[in-house]
């Protein structure tokens, strides 16, 4: 088989292919990430690339214009290669990977949790009132009795008797790896020692042995594993302090936006692998920059625990979630056990540990419970609701009598993703916006106040909400009225919101049809499956006390303008709250008490999961719920345009 | 540094190694087994060797005869290397490795065990009526509901709810590897899948998961890892039948004959790693014999139970046992987790457990704990005592209410180790000998009737009662008569039992009085320990109802002449019962039982370690017993030449 060796640009990375191997694909051989939100299926049009030298051959496909065509501008899926190529991907088709200095990572990121800690901070009982502090990951410093001939016992029952005097640890147990040490170890410190004790699978596992006193040296990791965007922070296991936040898009991104895509890659040759890589490399990418801020040894970090939908979590262990998406939707386990992270390919202490938050069913995974335990949904007498806007939403019913839960694939368009000038919510996202109804200038606010580089979700939804009153967008969401600011491109009309010059993006930060028929059908999913999961109890939208909004919106969500485009019921305003990344919240819970871990377990053996594929009345709600806000306008008495 | 390469003869191994380093070592190194008992201290005398050709400097010593000299024999420890050389091994410095056919292995080990089994059987009490049959891995056939839209839980719960079925498992514990094939397994079996459940420290594992019903195949070994030999066992789980059973040298033999030799070599550059890989190789030998003999897959093989020594279980695990021989004497564990037998470089199924028996103290290991377990000496009314005879000897005294162990160290001669013609008890091992008072003709007989090829330890207890009966020896062990038969070496006089040429063996059949001497220094040590220890109770002799006798001594010891020669105390016969290896017996019950496996925890913790050493008439005891029978004649009132 003839060999050709491609080069890609900017990056100026090179890899060795055989003849007739997509463009995309030896991309993501080279480790060069590129837009895809179909997974190579030559559907989603988004990884154009542009050809500088060689020869290949591609497929007709109506997603190429004329004029993309005369600048040499090829769909990556489909076209084949056919000599060494050198390859330009432009920044439309490159994947958002935030590349900023790490001040402006700690300003970013330094907000952009903050509001989630107010509200834990307010509700109080949530979190400390209602957990005692009992991390995963436990030190003790131990003086330990010197053996005489009297007191002959062995250094490892000496250790246990020893810490049994702490606790009536009912099992206890120790890898070989403690143990050969275990001599040298306890005669070096002068029998002073500080153990690590790890809750393990309803035992107590001896992570480490260490001399001296190093208790004061705890750490841990929480993480939410989203299929777009992954969130970490830094825990100081002693304070509770949260030490740092990260966030950034999960490398999976470019094997398909959803988790079906994700799922079908899963079942080519290397791809679970791959998969595999590109989430441990995303997760260990944030360690590293969080230890390294923060100068906190890797040695250190103990333990971690991990939120995320059935499929991430599968991913994450490298276990095939083939069946999570035929009929019956069977994952292979919901309750994982406790593993040694390096086991998920996962770098803090070698012995450290991994928890994954137990998941309900195929669709509703421990994100979902870590946001239900986080939200305490769970505890109120009254009925309510917790919206999880991701790629995957879940929408959570219930009181402490009951929880129902169900999920809607609402798409990554609120993530900043699959739309034309879509970004996170971090620096430079513009996610504050309203338009002059005369002349149609805008009038934005960015994140950090930095030059806009794009729009995130919260800004999408302002935007529509703008778009909507000032008439420039109807019902349906077309453009329908002409302006400079009104384009025509070659497959829809599209409006700018910021000129180029006076952005720091590539090019017009724009929002396209396309972009709005996306974000629609985003925002008619989550309200759909919530007005049906609603209906399927039985129940009006009056009869629920409050709604939480969680999601990684940033310290920013115009819960006015949601119900105006319908993302949410129109129901007294008061009734809701934006409660930031509740899974990344219950995650941390857990990290800190074992009660949670307990609760998070109870949890999830409780909620019920509804498919909302089975209800009659889906397809018709959920059509319905692709205006803005609603064909039904009753349901929206108090929004008026 | 020069480097030489020294070539070993019979072996035709060769090896390069630095100028200046000994013969021993690079021996060693090249895997040539060299007696040694004192680990290349210079001592013991055994490791001599005949240089062919080649340069070496060596030290003075007293233990190579002007004839060896002129012969080019040389201490192997003593000598440097200054050229290439050419080395061979005599025969008396070989390891007795056997090498037999299969079926003279067969013919052999069939019957070395077999009056250990009639024993068990006859005191069914002490076995399997007392402990439920429950082993260590247990096969549970399964056939789960198929998933279905209503009963949609993860393929992990549907396996553990159909455990569940079967015992209220408290803890269920399964690793990453299995979870991984679960899916497809689970599927591609039609839902019908056996498991294989580990106890693992008080937690059930799931150690294996298969397709279709394969609990006709579970099979597990017992072992008895003994200072000089050892004995492993292939047992059926389901039927409990012991499938075949070898017995060999340990191969540590090499570095030293007692456990303080192999301590001291463990603390040197490599000496763990080495000694570890010793045992691992001696056991894995035994396993592959075992499987291959008995047609029986490895992977079926699921657990392993070892009985050892404290050093002994240290080594096999890799642990430093360099405390144990330190003031005050304290081992790293005397309870060890379960672990996987990979772990500790034993090949059975890759997922397959090990369990070591717990020990008591540093010189009262797992192998007594396991004696005291089949035994059952701890479930009397009324005293016994349990006498381990082995290269470390264990005494334990007892019963129901209380029980108290000693350590003796005997040396390795009842072992056949040390000795000139000494051999294990196994094919033409001479066993039993007479000697006419008036020519001092011998009649012997060997294990298997085969042409003798060397004495073992039953055997040397009957010669030496014979040699006494005779008048050959007088009480202090010294040869005062003349004959064809007693020949004057440069060192000492010595016996000659067996001709060359009515032998297979490689030189006349002999014992020497430094035989004697050894043999003595051994059952002197055994007698005065137990003397001691009842002694240190209060009690005496004539309050102990029941005396029981371990070891590896094949099918035969001859309690008269053992107490003739005053190795066991003068007390009605029927009191005495040699049960043959009771740390083996031992560990096939914890294999078959999970009852026994507790018992043995209980029994552990139970038994009170009595150090010899504080007593101050032990040297006293020990010197009075340097006789045969004993200085005090008056304690052995039955004996009569």
């Amino acid at each position: 088989m003839q060999k050709f060796k491609v080069t890609f640009f900017p990056d100026n990375k090179s890899i060795v292919v055989e003849k007739d191997k997509t463009i995309l694909s030896a991309a993501i051989s080279a480790g060069v990430y590129v837009n895809s939100t179909c997974a190579g299926d030559g559907v989603c049009g988004r990884c154009k690339v542009i050809l500088k030298s060689g020869k290949v051959s591609t497929q007709p496909n109506g997603m190429i214009s004329a004029e993309e065509k005369k600048n040499n501008i090829y769909l990556g899926c489909l076209t084949n290669i056919h000599s060494d190529l050198e390859v330009e991907i432009p920044v439309s088709s490159r994947l958002n990977f935030d590349k900023l200095t790490p001040e402006e990572l700690e300003e970013r990121l330094g907000s952009l949790y903050s509001k989630v800690e107010d509200i834990q901070q307010v509700k109080a009982e949530f979190d400390d009132g209602l957990f005692k502090h009992s991390p995963f990951a436990t030190k003790l410093y131990l003086e330990l009795s010197q053996p005489t001939l009297n007191d002959s016992v062995s250094d490892l029952e000496r250790l246990y008797r020893a810490l049994r005097r702490f606790e009536e640890f009912p099992v206890i147990q120790t890898g070989l790896f403690n143990i050969r040490q275990l001599g040298e170890l306890l005669r070096d410190s002068e029998w002073k020692v500080t153990v690590t004790l790890g809750k393990r699978n309803d035992t107590v596992e001896i992570v480490l042995i260490e001399s001296a006193d190093t208790t004061d040296k705890n750490f841990g990791f929480c993480f939410d594993i989203g299929t777009t965007t992954i969130s970490g922070q830094l825990i100081d296991l002693n304070s509770k302090k949260i030490l740092g936040t990260k966030a950034t898009y999960n490398q999976q991104a470019t094997f398909g936006s959803d988790v079906i895509t994700r799922i079908v890659y899963a079942g080519q040759a290397d791809g679970l692998e791959k998969l595999h890589e590109a989430v441990c490399n995303t997760m260990n990418q944030i360690i590293r920059e969080l230890v390294l801020e923060n100068n906190v040894d890797l040695n250190d970090a103990n333990c971690i625990v991990c939120s995320g939908n059935t499929t991430m979590i599968h991913l994450l262990l490298s276990v095939d979630p083939v069946h999570i998406r035929k009929e019956p939707y069977v994952p292979t386990a919901n309750f994982l056990p406790v593993l040694r992270a390096a086991e998920a390919g996962i770098k803090i202490n070698p012995r450290g540990l991994l928890s994954c938050v137990p998941g309900v069913s195929s669709y509703v995974g421990g994100d979902t419970t870590a946001g239900v335990l986080s939200s305490a949904i769970y505890k109120k007498d009254k009925l309510s609701i917790l919206i999880d806007i991701g790629t995957n939403g879940e929408i959570v019913l219930g009181n402490k009598d009951f929880l129902v839960a169900c999920a809607a694939s609402a798409g990554p368009a609120f993530e900043g993703s699959g739309v034309t000038s879509g970004m996170r919510a971090s620096s430079g996202a513009i996610q504050k916006v309203s338009i002059n109804k005369d002349d149609f200038s805008v009038k934005y606010s960015t994140i950090a106040d930095k030059k806009p580089r794009g729009i995130c979700g919260s800004g999408y939804i302002d935007l529509l909400g703008a778009l909507l009153e000032a008439g420039i967008i109807d019902k349906s969401g077309k453009i329908k009225v002409e302006d400079k600011r009104i384009r025509q491109t070659e497959t829809s009309k599209e409006f700018v919101v910021c000129f180029k010059e006076d952005s720091d993006a590539a090019a017009d930060i724009v929002i396209s049809e396309a972009d709005i028929e996306n974000l629609k059908r985003s925002k008619g999913a989550i309200y759909s499956a919530t007005a049906i999961l609603v209906k399927h109890l039985g129940l009006e939208f009056s009869s629920i006390s409050e709604i939480f909004i969680a999601g990684g919106f940033g310290t920013y969500l115009d819960i006015e303008k949601s119900i105006k485009i319908g993302l949410l019921p129109d129901l007294e305003r008061s009734k809701f709250s934006f409660i930031g990344n509740s899974a990344l919240a219950g995650a941390r819970q857990i990290l800190l008490s074992n009660q949670a871990m307990v609760m998070a377990n109870i949890l999830a053996s409780k909620i019920t999961y509804f498919e909302l594929s089975v209800d009659p009345g889906y397809m018709d709600e959920y059509s319905q719920a692709l205006f803005f806000p609603h064909t039904d306008l009753a349901k929206f008495p108090s929004v008026k345009f």
